[in-house]
């Protein structure tokens, strides 16, 4: 995505990640969990996905505002079997939920040789990369998926009935970074839209249909139209089966029926999540696998550029790059997340100012 | 695609599996084996994907005839966990070795919960739907993918290291058909080329890249050149994760090592394949979760239609409808795959003569 950055600005991570705690708690997040959102929030801006980062934090309090949050979960295990959990998330906080259910089932796969769990009663839950990392260092391979609000139309239709649906695997790799794949299956994630809505920019004619079925580049009309999936109708079936796996399968609402995170102060999200870990070592030696995966990795990026291609990047290192990059120069953030920021902190009585924490140029 | 069918004609689908069957059996190949290959091929035409159907039967018998299949395999386990097991097809033929190791997955997702199994030495295995759907009459969900010859370029490079790599997800409904999901990670299917070359047709501009890396309709040019992944680099980045599943997982070749199925009788193909299942009693009663999927079927179906479009369907619709009218029809083939199963059956010395089983319009 091309991003116009003529407006935005740099913020100290370390200071607005401890501003985003402090403003959770002020909403009434225990403090372990409000750690736990502000990391997933603050992760996804460092790795320069700003759709899925500090830009959610008003939403999020909004709905604990609303009290369409649990903040004192009973994040239960309801079903299990050898290599399977279904797990109800009591309408706790995404990320909450998401690290408990993920770590259960990191746990499963290290005893049964893979795993897969299924959460019900769901929140949003950031990007779905945060979870699926959780098993790299162990020598797993970690896969995450969660459903979302209806806002893309299956193929041939154009009304709302699927979410944007992302997938993430995440491979651990030797020598390389570890090769971590993080897509919606729309063209793009309607969180983009939602972070140009905010900063009032145009988008591409390809990511959305307005209401009507039509074209559009306005952020809002594509916000109350859908979005189109990538690939066409493949990308229309690999959401449902991320629905189906999510959802059908464990209980949670599906499609049509999915709360949305956004102006909506009346019912619950009940989302679902779908997390599955494979421990490399029940079909290999972890070095010979990882010896494997730096050899593929050589092998593409060493091949014939296409016309106009400075570099080839395999899945998720554009993110390590700019996380590295962030980490020093901040976080880039556009004036309306700011402004954000500063009327969240006022609401809740935060006696730090988001601006000072903005960097020099 | 749009097929020409002006050459077609169609033939007697028990007449045409009997005959291959004989033609595998002549070219050496133990008869249980035979009609386990032939019910694969005919199949995929039975569902309307002529690219993975009887036209594979002249390349089948020429690795045969050259030696680069073992015709008598000891597919056998040698890795296995509670949830897992890797499998060594032992250069067998793709159906043989595909079912039997479907099968010990299902068996193992019965005891455990779910199940996954890697496969190395393994050799083309027709269309993934074919196994995944084994899954289905046991109240389970199945999941197939294989690893394919470099026919596609990793996005931003135009050297072919990967394959057309497929996914299939098979679930089952109950008032309606199961949900199957089969497809490649190229915009199509590169079987579709092949037959676009057999019967001499030209391809549509968005499916391939010459050996230069320039778009063609030339479908001889086509298969010297790369394939096109579907919604670019996610379909690019989702082959990749079907390579590692497939192949750098349990050891069987990936990326550039893979052998071709044609013009090749010197090396192996030693494809890889990644079978999954989950025992949807797992997470939920099968009724409960079959009546689930039904109402998502009926909430698609139902919904509003995009301009131009009669009706919508499901992943797998279509394919089902094909084999409802196939059966009765006839399978469609071109004039090339008659003049190949001719060719085969007098090298063989089968008193049967493919052209009587041509129906009559």
């Amino acid at each position: 995505m091309k991003i116009d950055h003529s407006n935005s600005m740099n913020i100290d991570v370390e200071g607005v990640r401890n501003l985003c705690i402090k403003i959770l708690a002020g909403a009434g997040v225990p403090e372990p969990d409000a750690m736990a959102v502000a990391d997933n929030l603050v992760q996804a801006d460092l790795r320069g996905i700003g759709s899925h980062g500090i830009s959610r934090m008003f939403a999020y309090c909004q709905r604990i505002q609303d009290h369409m949050i649990n903040l004192d979960p009973d994040i239960r295990v309801i079903k299990e079997t050898g290599s399977t959990l279904l797990v109800d998330g009591d309408n706790g906080l995404g990320a909450v939920v998401g690290i408990k259910t993920m770590d259960l089932c990191m746990k499963k796969a290290k005893e049964s040789g893979m795993a897969s769990c299924a959460v019900r009663n769901g929140n949003h839950f950031g990007f779905a990369a945060y979870y699926a990392m959780r098993a790299l260092p162990q020598d797993m391979i970690g896969m995450a998926f969660t459903n979302a609000p209806p806002t893309m139309a299956p193929w041939g239709s154009i009304t709302p009935l699927l979410g944007t649906n992302p997938f993430c695997y995440a491979i651990p790799a030797g020598r390389y970074r570890p090769i971590v794949l993080d897509s919606a299956t729309s063209v793009v994630a309607r969180g983009k839209i939602s972070l140009a809505e905010i900063e009032n920019r145009p988008i591409p004619e390809s990511w959305a249909m307005d209401d009507q079925g039509r074209p559009t580049t306005n952020a809002t009309e594509a916000l109350k139209g859908t979005v189109l999936p990538f690939g066409s109708y493949k990308g229309s079936g690999i959401s449902m089966m991320i629905d189906i796996f999510c959802a059908l399968l464990g209980g949670a609402q599906f499609g049509g029926h999915i709360g949305n995170l956004y102006n909506n102060s009346e019912t619950h999200q009940e989302l679902g999540f779908f997390f599955s870990v494979i421990d490399i070592k029940s079909f290999s030696d972890p070095g010979i696998f990882k010896a494997r995966i730096d050899q593929m990795i050589d092998e593409i990026k060493n091949s014939e550029k296409a016309y106009g291609v400075d570099e080839i990047f395999v899945p998720g290192e554009i993110e390590f790059n700019n996380e590295a990059e962030n980490l020093i120069k901040g976080i880039e953030i556009g004036p309306g997340v700011l402004k954000d920021l500063n009327t969240l902190r006022i609401r809740y009585g935060i006696d730090v100012n988001p601006s000072d924490y903005i960097k020099k140029q």
